[in-house]
């Protein structure tokens, strides 16, 4: 099974539109992110803040396939991949009663913090990415059957 | 007990000094509001959403008495209190480790949405209202009688 | 030349790594749509809210080549183009002191709110779509001579 | 005349309800004050990150007369006053042609930020909490003259 964060959609995540504003899934799967990291015993507060290291995304993207309205109960499942020596990417699912309402990517960088310049991944990343990959795989692997 | 919502603060809840952004903490407030709604039965989507009756708030204040940093479990407890037919207002108090860092209070009146008129509290809310003052009032006998 | 939006960044657009919120960079770019349709005569409370049509986004992009600071001076310009008869996509760029920082997409369908149904784009949104895609040519063509 | 800061309001600057989402009027007067600092000459970007010196929000409290809606033109007047050697505090009043929306109050303490402890205001924020007030007077004068 992939790591599920679950999440209500606040008062507060909503628009005008009476909807969730676009920006703020985004948002929401950094959320996600962040409980995996925590999840596997890496300390949030060190990681994002007063790290030499630092892994800044270069790149997001996020499809919209049903619209989310405030109370939503949401399940953000996410399946991280390593890329290369100092980079990954996680994908993101979104769903409301097992119904998926978005499905995003983040892809992120591994530098240096005070230079900016690229670094190698380090290991509580490394095993992260490889305890979230076993994890998003066995899922795969378990609906392939289911649809066989 | 008053009623307490749990909540880590998020990366995005930060700003560049590296703690949560003041007006942030209000929004984690509400956030607890919605979740007392919720645990009370009150569906939040038809509250907040396309209802006739709102509650909009038309005071706020808030007292920071420590920093709150990315990773830090906050414990949100809140206590509600009737303030006449149309209006009542919430006061939160905001814990990490069992030391309080915020406290801040919403005011809310009752109007009918469409022509935007002051209307009496409906009985969802004033159930609520009763249910949770009788939760924060126990608790503070109870702390009343640890002190003697 | 594009529609430009000037836009300084805000204490509030940052985290704790001292830089813009990813998130944040699209809705950024939100507000040079919004400030665009408004310079083209589209009343914007309207298009926004209470509207029988909408414009929600189902995609949206973003790549982020160099950190943004608070204070910074952005320049979000963007281009617009029709994709079919009830959809459009916007491509943003945003610069620092004529350096592009932060490229991004969003792609919107037109819909009819309350069945959520596609319908044609309405007059006023061909209009912008033509009015900015002409000024977003000019540009470019007058980029290529200069590069001749 | 205070300091007045020109604002649209954001589609994302509004909820569910159709409305400016409550804290979210803070960050508008955040920006205002962001302005006025840099309209003086401060570097904003020097001067909310990576500066010995800070001046964190310890109190906030905002009154809400009207709602406001997406697209609405706010005025945000500003008029700071120095409180003591170490902590001043800044009035915002919120018009939308030229009726009052909402008011609003932060208050600050500057302090070393390696320590968090107190400390006497620098000078630059001393000029600006001059050059402020006596702008801000002279309104309340001309107001008063006015009136008589």
């Amino acid at each position: 099974m992939p790591f599920t964060h679950n999440r209500t959609v606040h008062f507060q995540d909503t628009d005008a539109a009476g909807v969730v504003y676009f920006a703020n899934v985004l948002g929401i799967c950094h959320e996600a992110y962040e409980e995996s990291l925590e999840t596997s015993g890496i300390n949030i507060k060190g990681f994002f803040t007063g790290s030499s290291v630092a892994f800044p995304i270069v790149h997001a993207n996020v499809d919209f396939l049903r619209p989310m309205f405030c109370g939503d109960k949401l399940a953000v499942s996410l399946m991280p991949q390593k890329l290369g020596i100092d980079k990954f990417e996680i994908a993101y699912e979104i769903s409301v009663d097992d119904v998926v309402v978005a499905k995003a990517i983040t892809r992120h960088v591994c530098i240096e913090v005070s230079s900016r310049s690229k670094q190698e991944l380090p290991n509580e990343i490394i095993r992260w990415l490889e305890t979230n990959r076993r994890d998003a795989e066995g899922a795969e692997r378990r609906k392939s059957r289911e649809v066989i």
